[in-house]
């Protein structure tokens, strides 16, 4: 390879596809934040808010006058998270019926907690958090071996075709979201015994490994994903077996064929970042053989933190102008909530 | 702690402060791209692009009528690598004899190379490196031990106190910048003898585990840095022996001791991330005991390629510009480097 041209590799472009919202999707569309309690919990694409105004009692949809930004609210009359989670839980039955949304036919009856900064807000159904651009998150478990005559290798999982969500395809060993009531390592220990019959005496091996954050879309909608990752060593006669149902195949593979099979079209896009943060954090995907190395460690890193802070600019802009407003003045030109902001931009009291 | 009040944690801390241009110093400033043969490899502050003001031969200082961004530029009539690097040198020594930066009383007579995509444009002497924000590479080693007592521990150095940057400061165990001609893990290899005489029958055992990247501002200038990191497992009766002059001391402290060693102001603040990163990978910093968790894996991590992407920009403006331009006009307001763009925004054949 010659030092002008430098070839676009293999991973970084996986780690691009991985990150195509993050870094395409996000600048073209008209993205709007959600917010509920006056915090930005979402960001919520056009052909979806377009939906929202067909339910004007539960979504404000407009605009701020300060940061100039189109918005989708959650009506902030909704005191707490139950009244939140009611009114919202009707709209997706609503939009569910009428199959509006592809992401709804996989509908599970299981939720999800939506939170800021650890406040739980309200609990949305599982299959409705891509529509909504809720930040997710998982758990994953990287089973291995080092195996006397293979070296390192790797457990992988191939999801039972019967899945909602990438049927067949390849993945992780072990993995699962992270639903209401259930802590991290309690989420990795259930699923490591619901999904691979792995034994309290191997469990107890699990090590944190840290976290991966990517921002992944679909024709289901937006994955903004962050995936807390353990590492698993396994005995080279450990074979998983699947105890749920929600897997048809196990397979281990020596770590050059497992980075082959997340290349190809049946490994699941959004677990790829899982294996390759393995690979590198093992010493196989190293600086010296993958030229994008930086490139791709920070693509697995991304900065979801800094998509979410609809409520931080707001406080700028007020900051900013509040010398100059007038007493009286509307600091909004949403009409159903209007008067001077509260903490979280908006006057509860006298609000729709 | 309850769920409103959310505390912020002292890693957080931390990391916001090795990250302290990253996160507030880059939006508060008049900071310039700099640009070598049209592409961007730094950014300056104002108090260093006002003292180029003086070197009108060898930077062009203007704002790019598209961008309407100001820019540092090395006169793109430099032809070369050795053409560029040696009237930069001129400029830097100049500099230095006057005074007027304190990064430059540390010169080294050492150069780091200045590269784009993996093309070397220039070399700099590496204590001017922080005065035009060029991003840096460095390799660091984590040296630890499973001690049968005292569990997970790590060997820490502290740095000579005649060093020109941090004197008497605790770091890693083996750390230090790639130079022009070294690779990366030649760097670690070269260092872990220089630094604590590691025998070659241990240093095989070096595993790349990945990197991190932040953004630190001091009043030495800015760093963009990116280390490279690798774990070493030692024995635990092994020794480091510093072998260059450049260690006064080496201990080996259990993991939580560690944690508070480099909570002190007697830990270097750039070399925080990389003994972070390793208790995270090694499962003692975990999502059950770092409410701050995915914030800090995050600012380990920080796009610093989104920094440094001024030709991207420009591209993109010229591109919606095009079809609007009379064929004759200037694309540049600089009276140095007229007519009309080429790959790298000027017309090098015109240029000064």
């Amino acid at each position: 390879m010659s030092s002008t041209e430098v070839k676009l590799s293999r991973l970084l472009g996986l780690a691009q596809k991985f990150n195509n919202f993050y870094l395409t999707g996000f600048h073209k569309d008209d993205i709007r934040p959600f917010l509920v309690g006056g915090q930005q919990v979402g960001l919520i694409k056009a052909d979806v808010y377009k939906q929202l105004l067909k339910f004007p009692e539960v979504f404000c949809i407009r605009d701020c006058q300060y940061t100039k930004q189109g918005l989708v609210e959650l009506n902030p009359a909704f005191r707490d998270y139950n009244e939140r989670t009611v009114h919202l839980d009707e709209v997706l039955r609503n939009l569910r019926s009428d199959g509006s949304f592809s992401a709804l036919k996989g509908w599970r009856d299981e939720c999800f907690e939506v939170k800021f900064e650890h406040k739980a807000l309200l609990k949305m159904e599982r299959a409705a958090t891509p529509l909504f651009g809720v930040r997710k998150y998982g758990v994953d478990i990287n089973g291995y071996v080092r195996h006397p005559q293979h070296g390192l290798c790797i457990w992988l999982q191939q999801r039972s075709n019967t899945k909602e969500t990438w049927p067949g395809k390849w993945d992780n060993m072990v993995g699962g979201g992270l639903s209401v009531g259930f802590g991290i390592m309690e989420t990795a220990v259930k699923e490591a015994a619901e999904e691979a019959s792995i034994p309290k005496d191997l469990v107890k091996n699990l090590v944190s490994a840290g976290c991966v954050s990517f921002f992944f879309e679909s024709d289901q909608g937006l994955f903004p994903n962050t995936e807390y990752v353990f590492d698993l060593e396994l005995p080279v006669d450990f074979v998983p077996q699947n105890a749920d149902g929600e897997v048809q195949a196990f397979e281990l593979l020596p770590a050059n064929e497992c980075v082959e099979r997340v290349f190809t079209p049946d490994f699941k896009t959004t677990s790829a970042p899982v294996v390759i943060d393995f690979l590198i954090r093992h010493g196989y995907i190293t600086a010296e053989n993958e030229i994008n190395f930086t490139e791709i460690v920070e693509l697995l890193h991304v900065p979801l933190q800094s998509l979410y802070t609809y409520k931080t600019r707001l406080e700028q802009k007020l900051q900013q102008h509040q010398s100059t407003l007038p007493k009286d003045d509307n600091n909004c030109n949403c009409d159903s909530v209007p008067k001077r902001p509260l903490e979280n931009g908006h006057n509860k009291k006298d609000g729709a």
